[in-house]
């Protein structure tokens, strides 16, 4: 853990410049707007440490696997979003000088994010080597308003120098993705040009041929006078630009306004790719600065009102949380169904931008109650759209009869990952895929998504969980061998508890809906039997394995056994870890972590979190106090899981410290894995943490139950939530909750177990 | 299984020309001297699939490790030796054509190695584009008796040609090495250079610094007439060579006979390395092709009079244990404790010429029975000479105070594997390394290795065992949780049975020969003890351990249990599988493998092999019983493991059966895999079968036994075995075993339990 931002109600603020820290701080100060998105790189030249991203959403890249040693099944391709051509650059020259902060002596330097209005500030002031003092003001925006467009700011002030000082506006398209597998150049410029106006570059990705366009116009001030000066055209092979220059004095500046339009073959004709970017440039320049970041806070204005949480009486959690909602908006507009979130959103390289079950666990649970419904919608159709390759996928692991296995890291429905015991093993992904279907539908009341899409996957999951299991005549149970649990510190065991159960779950729900579908929607139903080749028969198999399945549990101790074996470890706490040694997947090795008893993420804890209304508050007390102490939180989808549990068994300071964990998991880089990029997709588990942990929200036979609770820090807090075509706000203080109807007709809950209908 | 070659008891035949089995031909027909190696690639072009490989021994390099997800504790690189400068290559040119078989029409083709005489004959008949036929003749010669010697001669005669024609021997530096991690280059050049006489080329490894001289001379015959004609001299960036012309006629041959001679750092000074090959090259040109020929055959004449098997009746038989007998010696003199046998001896890339637990599993009892005990020693010194390594690799894995854990893969004794469940897991190796000091003392009866090194590798060992085991509270035993057995198709499982009684015996034979030593070299002993700050006091863990370690058993099947969960698999047996899908490792994935009930290699059994005296003949049979139907054999070293327990258990004929899979493994490519190199190390287990299997030898306290049996296909077998200074011949008829002393003093031996004396 290293806290080294300022705690603010709405900024993030970092102070002093950290060369050491700056791949951390170009995470932490990501901006995106749902279509792109982009690390917090310097605009200008830097030459210190620094790993520059710029990601664009759908369009992906087929990398070729890279493994030590090949194993039977393992997918021949890795798909990632690649570091798209840079579009923000404008570097800074004087005569013989160029600024980099990592050659410069820097006097003061800040960063603030101002949360509230999506824009980000940074503030320096400079000297060169040979004594020029600058002072710089930078605004940086990507608008949610005009969702292709990139919005800079960027204003040199001299201290001290008196001459000429050009600002180069740039795209790049000559950039390398890190974590190429082999160190390949992933885009092809087919395409650059400038006129005196603006400039542009196209470009198409090496194997997938997905196009892009980037074009920029600009807007160059002196003081505050634009000045039209004829810029200085720069075409390189991969690299298009201006040089703007003006004369300067001490006390004066001068600001280049930078407008960038990114168009991608997602949204527009491949033909149409370079004038509609070429148009929207120009357009935005001829709008201005001022209109076009109205427009852009006026988004985030109503993106608050609508999904603000307030927390009195703690500014680090408010922060926190406020941050994570931030982070979510700018990596998911929730309007087509082709995208999806990856786990580190447009933030860094890691997961290659990939889709992983993190959307299922955290983010569709949020959107269901954040937002309205048709956010969610959109991401389950995302798999509904890949059943197909799910299916195959199943195939090529030795499944047929349309059973379907959803890949455990995709953007194109295709596997792309390729370690045997999580490819082939984490099986338990396929269930919450349904778990979800099912949450929506209960969520919502709305069973249509369930007649027309959700029963299709289900099936299909069904009958790959059908096959799966085998029976064992020791045991004289259905049982589930070789597999790894959502607790990736244990690889290929049997019989996990969690994948177990959640088998069961998936054939159970799936019986039911088959029955309420066949006989609400009978046209529906026949439709998808018919696609599906389902036979009526095939569940005799599903409820033996729903009556036969092995469930591990030890009485004596009175809990859940996390999978066979697990018993026979030696039992410590995660408080005999010495601190050192900590996070210990960056410092044991991988066989000492897979034999210890601790866990990176809940499992058992997991599946009683999901399914919480089927478990008494006794047992999930008995099983936290049993697997907490050994959970070492390792994963960002776990601290979330745990709070709510606490909150339900009434540990709220526990619950608490664990909220925390999960709110400023990145702010505070408590797994010392920052400079990769935020962890975006738990974040909406921190919003998970309030409404279904503190607020106690629960869905109980088609009602909605809350039963809040307050943490001793808290003076207040207030969040809104989407129920069934309402809007609705509580407000939980120390003397109590109020509910409060936004939008909508009125509706009956219950609050601690008492109806209440709320006008 | 692809039955192509001709069975003949002295040659390996192959008629016909087939180029899609060109890359297996050329690992069949390769040929080695201990010094270096080559597949069977033509001399002449060819542009045909083919993998080109020539390997030093001993000259290694380090390549990137290649991994897709990197996990805490993986090595940093993959040493192997990599391919070397070709040094074989002669080129045969027309005024405008060259041969090329993968272009020309081929008419006639045949391959011959005559293990006898140890010489390799290739005999075509092709016709080029235009219309002329060559006849060619090559002979090859890795030569025994100078071991930087490779001598070719290499015949043209004209069917229908008439004109110019030339030879073109080269050396050529710019080989690839096709599966390097990153496609990189392992040979820089340092120099090289020709004279009328003589051509060199001197290179060095790009990271290692090891370096080779490859100089070579030739003769030039016009039918048998030698001719002097002044060659053109060819001198590129990274190859050299002659170009030799003749005018030719049909019915005429010309001939050219190339010495080669290959020094290498590991032998010779650096600044030595072009002179001394440079004069051994001239030197073997002086002294001819036919007294260096004299040389070599008798060199093989030696190796046959002592090591010869005889089989009688059986040419398939007889045949592959030639094989494996050649093989062997052409992979590894013995003489030399830095080297070791890879895998695939010199005779491919994969395995990247590394030393496995191949070498004291099959290759250390072998030399131990069939050579003098000096070779064997040299192999154990191997890993004495590495055991500061293999504390280092264990401390880097999280253990202290001296404990040991010998790499999974090596040259240099630094692990260089990396698939975290061999790595890390596969610790079973430990054993073996103990296994064979304690063999190797007990069949030579000779303690003085065991008092100056073995002794001291042990204790590592055991103090290796006795961290890596904990305390099972459900069980209230021992346990080793996370381990791979030598049966690969289970990973990351509890209580390997092989592992775990392997553990003990290693305890236990240290404490013996811990009070043996201290007895009987008290010096040797305090020197050791000394030297690991050894405190007799550890060895009261070790004895708690010996007395409670779990070893899983079940009952009612009254055979020993593979590993935990092993019995909650569905139960199947090889013949279940359908041929096509075999061997499975190349149709099924991974995790479908895991969890099936199939076996790669014996794990069980082999603990019972290993430890033959201890167990009754019921017990082996019902294990073997159990297991047998079970194990698919795609490991070469388990089918002799299983031949060897079924002569014991009387079930000769699926002895034989097994024997037949052992010996034949490459001949008859039962795994399908022969393109990559032959099972050089596994071969020593075909010899295992005879004489531990078939001729039942086993020390019992001290004496050895044999209790022959003889298959029903065979009338007879001989063969040679070394014995405490003994050399003696053991001949068992369908009527009896016959043993005569060859060299050396009497000697008391049993047969089938009675005692005799061999004078």
């Amino acid at each position: 853990m290293n806290k080294r931002l300022q705690v603010d109600e709405w900024n993030i603020i970092e102070e002093g410049f950290q060369a050491d820290n700056q791949r951390g701080s170009e995470s932490i100060f990501s901006l995106g707007n749902g279509r792109f998105g982009q690390r917090g790189n310097f605009e200008e030249k830097y030459s210190g440490d620094s790993l520059q991203g710029s990601y664009l959403a759908g369009i992906s890249f087929l990398d070729k696997t890279k493994v030590g040693w090949w194993k039977n099944g393992y997918p021949k391709f890795f798909s990632r979003i690649p570091n798209a051509p840079n579009w923000s650059g404008i570097h800074v020259r004087l005569i013989d000088e160029e600024i980099d902060l990592a050659m410069w002596e820097v006097e003061s330097f800040q960063r603030r994010l101002d949360m509230k209005e999506g824009i980000s500030y940074r503030d320096f002031q400079v000297t060169s080597p040979k004594g020029n003092t600058l002072k710089v003001h930078v605004e940086h925006v990507n608008s949610m308003a005009n969702p292709n467009l990139c919005l800079i700011k960027y204003s040199v002030t001299s201290v001290n120098y008196n001459g000429k000082i050009s600002l180069v506006p740039f795209i790049n398209g000559d950039v390398k993705h890190e974590t190429a597998n082999f160190n390949e150049k992933m885009w092809n410029i087919l395409r650059l040009g400038t006129s005196n106006e603006y400039a542009y570059l196209w470009a198409q990705t090496k194997h997938e041929d997905a196009q892009a366009s980037f074009a920029m116009t600009y807007q160059l001030f002196r003081n505050s006078k634009e000045i039209t000066t004829r810029p200085i055209r720069i075409e390189k092979e991969k690299a298009v630009g201006f040089s703007a220059g003006s004369d300067i004095k001490s006390n004066e500046r001068v600001t280049l306004i930078k407008y960038v339009a990114i168009t991608t073959s997602l949204y527009y004709d491949r033909q149409q790719l370079v004038d509609q970017s070429v148009a929207q440039a120009k357009e935005a320049k001829a709008k201005g600065w001022d209109a076009l970041i109205e427009g852009h806070k006026k988004i985030w204005k109503q993106i608050w009102e609508e999904s603000d949480v307030l927390i009195e009486g703690d500014c680090a959690a408010q922060q926190g949380i406020r941050y994570n909602i931030f982070q979510l908006h700018q990596s998911y507009r929730g309007d087509d169904p082709r995208l999806n979130i990856g786990s580190k959103g447009f933030t860094g390289e890691k997961y290659g931008g990939n889709t992983y079950w993190n959307t299922e666990l955290c983010c569709v649970p949020y959107f269901l109650i954040a937002s309205p419904k048709e956010i969610a919608r959109n991401l389950l159709l995302y798999r509904h759209r890949q059943l197909d390759k799910a299916i195959k996928n199943a195939q090529k692991l030795g499944f047929s009869d349309g059973a379907a296995l959803y890949p455990m890291v995709t953007i194109n429905g295709e596997e792309c990952h390729n370690e045997w015991e999580i490819t082939f093993e984490e099986i338990h992904r396929n269930y919450i895929i349904a778990y979800v279907i099912v949450l929506y539908t209960e969520m919502t009341g709305d069973k249509n998504y369930m007649a027309h899409y959700g029963l299709e996957v289900m099936i299909a999951i069904c009958r790959f969980w059908s096959q799966r299991v085998s029976f064992s005549q020791p045991k004289q149970k259905y049982v589930l061998l070789g597999v790894t649990g959502p607790n990736e510190y244990e690889n290929n065991v049997n019989n996990n508890w969690y994948t177990n159960y959640t088998c069961v779950q998936t054939l159970k729900q799936t019986i039911t809906y088959l029955e309420i579908i066949a006989h609400e929607y009978p046209e529906e139903y026949n439709i998808i039997r018919r696609k599906t080749s389902f036979q009526y028969a095939e569940t005799n198999r599903w409820k033996d394995i729903i009556d036969n399945m092995y469930l591990p549990e030890d009485e004596s101790l009175g809990v859940f056994v996390q999978n066979d074996g697990y018993l026979d470890k030696e039992m410590k706490s995660v408080t005999d870890i010495p601190e050192n040694e900590r996070p210990i997947n960056q410092h044991w090795s991988w066989d000492r972590i897979l034999r210890s008893c601790y866990i990176k993420q809940s499992d058992v804890l997991l599946a009683l979190y999901l399914h919480l209304s089927e478990f008494d508050t006794e047992t999930i007390r008995r099983n936290f106090n049993f697997y907490e102490p050994k959970t070492l939180h390792e994963s960002s989808l776990s601290p979330y899981v745990h709070s709510i549990l606490a909150s339900r068994i009434g540990e709220i300071d526990k619950a608490y410290e664990l909220f925390l964990h999960a709110t400023r998991l990145d702010l505070d880089n408590y797994n010392n894995e920052i400079n990769e990029g935020l962890h975006v997709t738990s974040m909406a588990g921190s919003w998970l943490a309030i409404v279904r942990g503190f607020a106690g929200m629960q869905l109980e036979n088609g009602t909605l139950n809350l039963s809040p609770v307050i943490p001793n820090q808290w003076q207040r807090y207030i969040f809104n939530f989407h129920f069934r075509e309402r809007l609705l706000q509580v407000e939980v203080t120390k003397n109590g909750t109020n509910i409060q109807l936004i939008k909508g007709e009125r509706i009956t809950l219950k609050v601690n177990g008492k109806e209440m209908t709320i006008e």
